[in-house]
């Protein structure tokens, strides 16, 4: 039997036999407070596009640990690097190191050191730890809770599929579709403001549908959403019209939108609302069933999203 | 100008820029304690035998990472594991977890959970946290100081050579000198020890001649030692012997002895050997060089040790 048999959420819960959950991080208890740890990786054939800079390379270490931080409602407070890859030019280096500080910075993470390894591939692990009183988990979701994102869903797959796929000018860049796969930012703040109002949240990485199941299954829970509240990015639109992509299927199945996913008591909207753009896009139902309604029928979320050991590239 | 150009030292003095030190792991203040935090990688092609099982290849990344800690004379708590592999078979996946917490659990070190992505080589990153209310650094040792290690020099490095280089039977590798290169272990307890004892410690992972460089010139000091102390195991020298190896060439710039080298005040002699083997090798001195006492000659050692973007192996 290969891993390719499980997928990566199998093989994540072999590896977190004796871990306190299964969720976005890992906490334990310091004092009065909880701290919070997380790991991610980030390699060249997988992960990083062609087209990023290495500042962009950079910070985007920094953000997928990050967002982990934030999906636990937690403040981060250190970064640690691991950093493998061929001899290169310094100035690259330079400028991949710049990245990394400035979005440490940016989200007042101690940068704390780091190793470095010859690699025959760019290959980064980012560690990030943090701290909260309250670990919001994915788990606690509870019946009639409305289900929020925190931002469009679908541009980080649309521009990734577009920036790999089409001959995309660097001139078009700049677009907030194509800079949400080059540059994705983590939602530290909102998740820090989420903590006092939320019962459950995840970041929705690996897909919202994933991530949707997660939250669901975990606290025990079915969960509701409509298709038509699928915040979708107006330029994101544009592009999947014009390149003949369905942008309903990258909202719902596509990676890298690093925003998050929480649950929430309805009395609650008012106050959420007054603070962040908040999109509301369905409730969590009694029983087991995940479904999505678009113009009144009803169907099953496919269990689909990134798992790495699941959807192997082989191109190497 | 190339990374090549520089070396990994000066890499990670640009990883720390904003580091509190450059030493085997970074503090934190938090409350009335310090947490430490280190990261590792472990790569396939530069650093695993081909000798080893996979439970080996799990010890491995868990005692890397807690080695750090052991240096910085704290405490580990919380391990955590970036796991990246081409697809493979699941009882080797199995052994290899079983690997990685068994070592976290002989070590009282919580393991924290991971990320696990598809990679063409078996590349491995781990973090480990940990805590004391008095991190000991590299730079802090003194003129007069004693300098020790923690045991015999050299053995890692022998092995390593020769499970590359020779045709090493199975039967052979219950060997202390293979063993300490298919399975080092972490000076947790003697760092902890040492802790209330010393003045300046670091683990001497990347070789004795490079760890007694950084000691003393973090310390604004020199050092000088003396060859015929230097601890070789006995098998280590018969194996030295065989293979027309020098011994003593691998316990000055062997790899891979996951040792803690020491310094503290004499008087502190008689209770650190109470506790521990210790073995005095030379003394902190005065002035900016790092000598050798060989039969009456003293000789300057050389730079040297390992660095992984000075000694890219271009075997890809």
């Amino acid at each position: 039997m290969r891993l390719s048999d499980f997928g990566e959420k199998e093989i994540i819960k072999e590896l977190s036999m004796s871990l306190d959950i299964g969720d976005d991080a890992a906490y334990i208890r310091s004092g009065d407070k909880y701290l919070v740890l997380s790991t991610d990786m980030v390699y060249e054939d997988t992960h990083i596009l062609p087209q990023m800079s290495w500042e962009q390379k950079g910070r985007l270490i920094v953000t997928v640990n990050l967002s982990d931080i934030a999906a636990m409602g937690a403040k981060p407070l250190a970064f640690l690097l691991g950093y493998g890859s061929p001899d290169m030019d310094y100035r690259d280096f330079k400028a991949f190191i710049k990245g990394v500080h400035d979005q440490c910075d940016r989200f007042k993470t101690k940068y704390a050191g780091g190793d470095t390894n010859w690699m025959p591939k760019l290959t980064l692990s980012g560690t990030v730890m943090g701290e909260t009183k309250n670990p919001v988990l994915r788990s606690s979701a509870r019946e009639g809770d409305l289900i929020a994102v925190t931002g469009n869903l679908g541009s980080a797959s649309i521009g990734t599929k577009l920036l790999l796929e089409r001959d995309i000018s660097p001139s078009e860049l700049g677009n907030p579709v194509f800079l949400k796969a080059l540059q994705p930012e983590p939602r530290i703040g909102e998740g820090l403001f989420l903590n006092h109002h939320v019962n459950a949240m995840t970041d929705i990485s690996d897909g919202l549908a994933t991530s949707l199941r997660d939250v669901a299954v975990n606290s025990g829970a079915g969960a509701r959403i409509d298709i038509e509240k699928l915040p979708v990015a107006e330029e994101a639109d544009i592009l999947a019209t014009e390149y003949d992509l369905d942008s309903v299927e990258h909202a719902l199945y596509g990676e890298g939108d690093y925003e998050l996913l929480f649950t929430f008591k309805r009395e609650e909207i008012k106050v959420i609302s007054s603070e962040l753009p908040v999109y509301v896009i369905g409730e969590i139902t009694c029983g087991e069933d995940i479904v999505a309604v678009d113009s009144g029928e009803e169907f099953k979320i496919k269990k689909q999203g990134y798992e790495h050991f699941r959807s192997c590239p082989q191109k190497t």
